[in-house]
């Protein structure tokens, strides 16, 4: 897999007050979900929304997922996850997240490892990795 | 519907660091996650566990849930969910909890009323209410 | 307690994937989460806001919470929760939350009963309820 | 920081209806609150339970967090988190966690490198690693 020039879709969030543990900042398991999110949406960007990935029976199984935490966030603070493809491999690929505050603050930076799978027969059957077409590839590629 | 004589599940759990929130206490959501989690285990011990669920294409969509929270729980504490059905209407129930801690104190209780129902095909699909079998309620029946 | 004329405060929220169950439609104590997030919200609207709240070591816990559910949301909807103080008693208060999906359609509608309260000492030590001044609700009161 | 030979905690777990997203399996930062919660547990087996954490006024945030899944889990799954300490530095530590359900399989892997901390004045207060003491690490070596 060599590197990808990507575009790279924009994720707005904020820390909510169940998202902060007793230490009064953010509980890290919430990144995740945030880094989920922002999958998603980039997918959601170049047509690939929830109900076409449902409606082909596409899912996007995890490799592994990681993540540096570089400052703490604290609740009402408001955030962007900084989303791209960092390299595509046959069946899988890198997406790679920077979680920033709105002055500037780079607060976290992650990345997922996911395959490009779809399911046998809907979700709760066997899911199965593809070879990622060039089309979809093209989607994702920054001009 | 009439109240019902249930057989009690018991359902146990903890208090982690990250249920709770930034007042040192367990934030709010958790205890109907549990509630679910109880209503589940309740379903599983009675023949029907998940992968039965799961394959009769059975969902519990509900109608309304509550909960009053009596005591403040904190991390580290051991609970348990006490649930119960209390009352079973023609393709809906209700479901009864009450969450005690270790040392028997009552933290919350709750009660949850779902719809008996079942996919027209596999999850996704529209999800239809079923009548209720007398066999289905006789599994709850105390003796 | 008497209806209060309340300003109503409006929430953005979206659905996400980790928001959703095998159902594939939300996960009910996720409504539950959107609703506390709500409050706050509300409570910033006025001035009261995390930061604040911190300063003051004031908290707002929860004596019930409870939640009708009126159609399934699925992954991606894009929601509103509007909320409102529905009564002030004398230490504590009634929010009142509408789900309403981009489309119009209402998902949900719940209420928290909470506590005006402040810790004796910082996150942690005891929290006491205290008299709602008429000068707190007065910021509320819709024109 | 060398490899350390440590005691290992096992902290059990299941996966819930709630903890799984449309695809039928586990929600993937499921895995990281269990990782934290197993954490957590690893410190009270050694005497650092909850309560005196937060009497002396420590914490454990993170530097890092990372985890491959290796097969996927489904609603009813038992599952323990086997944890132990991989290395200890100057004032961090890394915690090493495998994931493995009651059948033996392994469901994923994943290691947290943490920093041990203190608040000067509680939680909310700024939070300062300290060095990590030796009699502290021989708590965690194995005999």
């Amino acid at each position: 897999m060599s590197e990808f020039r990507s575009i790279v879709g924009v994720f707005p969030c904020q820390v909510h007050w169940g998202d902060c543990d007793p230490a009064g900042i953010i509980f890290y398991p919430t990144y995740f979900r945030w880094m989920d999110a922002a999958t998603w949406a980039l997918l959601d960007g170049v047509g690939y929304g929830a109900k076409r990935m449902r409606a082909e029976r596409r899912a996007m199984p995890l490799v592994s997922a990681e993540c540096r935490f570089i400052a703490p966030a604290e609740q009402g603070d408001r955030c962007e996850v900084r989303t791209r493809i960092s390299r595509f491999g046959g069946k899988s690929f890198v997406v790679a997240h920077e979680i920033v505050r709105d002055d500037g603050a780079a607060l976290a930076g992650g990345a997922e490892t996911r395959v490009w799978g779809r399911f046998a027969d809907g979700p709760g059957s066997p899911l199965k990795g593809e070879t990622i077409p060039e089309s979809l590839k093209a989607l994702f590629r920054a001009m």
